[in-house]
């Protein structure tokens, strides 16, 4: 049996390295950093990550400032209200859930953010910064899905140098940050995508296999070669019968299991971690300042 | 034969081109581009290279004001410099050749730059913005070498997407924007370096091949796929005897040349398209007002 990198748990010793650190914080400075939480509208999986983020927050003993805005919301109201948290001393890190109703321009609003409060790590400054860092530095703003990735790999106390990591998926919210973190681990790094000839062939030659591409269980057996290491990044959801459905990532767990020598569990694998990464945001947010 | 890429040529056409773009401007708006070239001290690769790049500017018509500096100049006074230039309408791009002397901070002056003047694309919004957007925009700033090596690869007529690229180096001026572009461009893209396991048999796989490593005549048959197109960014002064010295690329020429269905020359290849881009970008950045 691979070894399961079991999220939940490696997130929460993250949380609670964070809370004494916030903890000595307040100590200190008599603050806590604060996190602002923007929803506009009511997707019902936006609800849910922003509920599950405020929860965590709240956790470690950071200050969440939430603001639920109805759908309607016009992008220069938006904007406003940013520029309002971004001369708030009391909120260091502002979060836009996104998606956001198609009347609002998402780039226009994540470039509105003060790059020192991005705490999703989306705005060009910081991931200008990302690219241009000879190191995975303790105080950039790192996009908190391939940062929470990169973590769940530093667990397994391999040597990451030298390894052949694919990534499949070049989103800027995933696939292209994690090439930059992987890259500075000095692992040959090969991003593959839709437009790739003979994908599964190159997943295959992965020793550290990162799947990001949002397709339910599409990668099987066959992509991986045996002893790799597979970070599940996708949470789809699935008709199990006409009632029930389920979360499954974008690896077909039971088969690729038997073959990975380690492997994340969807749900339980990267999720958690995500969220932990954004706490760390915020965090080092606060201390930048 | 392969087709040899005549970098000196496509320069030229670019240069052309913006020749009379700028003839244009100029019965528009009865301004032209400016450009701010800065050096410090006096190397000699420096010197030659900013004459080149004056000679080429001032060939397509950009105004350039040249800042020849002692090299015992101070951080604080180069900054001032640049927040002078920064401010000045008559600039459009501003130019500092590297590599300044030890007591200056590169990153910290590069940073000064205002990203909207940063003629080199060097600066982390510009960095940022070069890996967040979805196509190689006419209007953004790139790094003139790789975006040099692209137009190259331009010139071929050929269908990008899906092709296996290998980008050899992770440098920030030249290895990391060219695979950001060329993952733009649908290839597949994979970079290696110095830390990489079996280098060769992963060059050797690559149907766009781009060495970007600094040392000399590095990349030999072994390296090169049959019919594989070859980008040698390479510029490496070597000794022929005592008295004379020649520049060879990262590539073994006269061997990979019997393999490669294309290949471009040092010199003659990469350097005049690296200066092109550099004309490019301060007419952008004039546009871009």
């Amino acid at each position: 049996m691979p070894h399961i990198l079991d999220g939940k748990k490696i997130a929460q010793n993250l949380k609670d390295k964070l809370k004494i650190e916030i903890e000595e914080i307040k100590i200190k400075s008599n603050r806590v950093p604060g996190l602002a939480v923007i929803q506009v509208g009511n997707v019902a999986a936006s609800s849910v990550y922003v509920k599950a983020k405020t929860k965590a927050a709240k956790e470690v003993g950071i200050d969440v400032i939430d603001h639920h805005l109805d759908e309607s919301i016009n992008q220069s109201d938006l904007i406003n209200l940013i520029n309002q948290l971004n001369n708030n001393n009391d909120v260091n890190g502002i979060l836009v859930q996104l998606p956001l109703p198609e009347t609002i321009n998402e780039e226009v609003i994540l470039n509105s953010i003060v790059p020192g409060k991005d705490a999703d790590g989306f705005h060009p400054v910081n991931v200008g910064k990302l690219s241009i860092s000879q190191t995975n530095d303790e105080n950039l703003m790192i996009p908190c899905t391939p940062y929470g990735c990169l973590l769940l790999l530093k667990e397994l106390n391999i040597k990451l140098a030298g390894k052949n990591a694919v990534v499949i998926g070049r989103s800027n919210i995933v696939g292209k940050p994690m090439a930059q973190l992987l890259l500075k681990e000095s692992c040959t790094v090969t991003t593959v995508h839709s437009k790739t000839v003979n994908i599964e062939s190159i997943c295959k030659n992965a020793d550290i296999l990162v799947a990001a591409i949002g397709k339910p269980e599409f990668v099987n057996k066959d992509w991986v070669k045996e002893g790799a290491i597979v970070i599940d990044v996708g949470i789809n959801r699935i008709n199990v019968n006409e009632e029930k459905s389920k979360l499954v990532g974008d690896v077909l767990f039971n088969e690729v299991k038997n073959i990975a020598s380690a492997i994340t569990p969807v749900p339980g694998g990267v999720g958690p971690m995500t969220i932990a990464c954004l706490l760390r945001n915020t965090t080092i947010a606060f201390k930048n300042l």
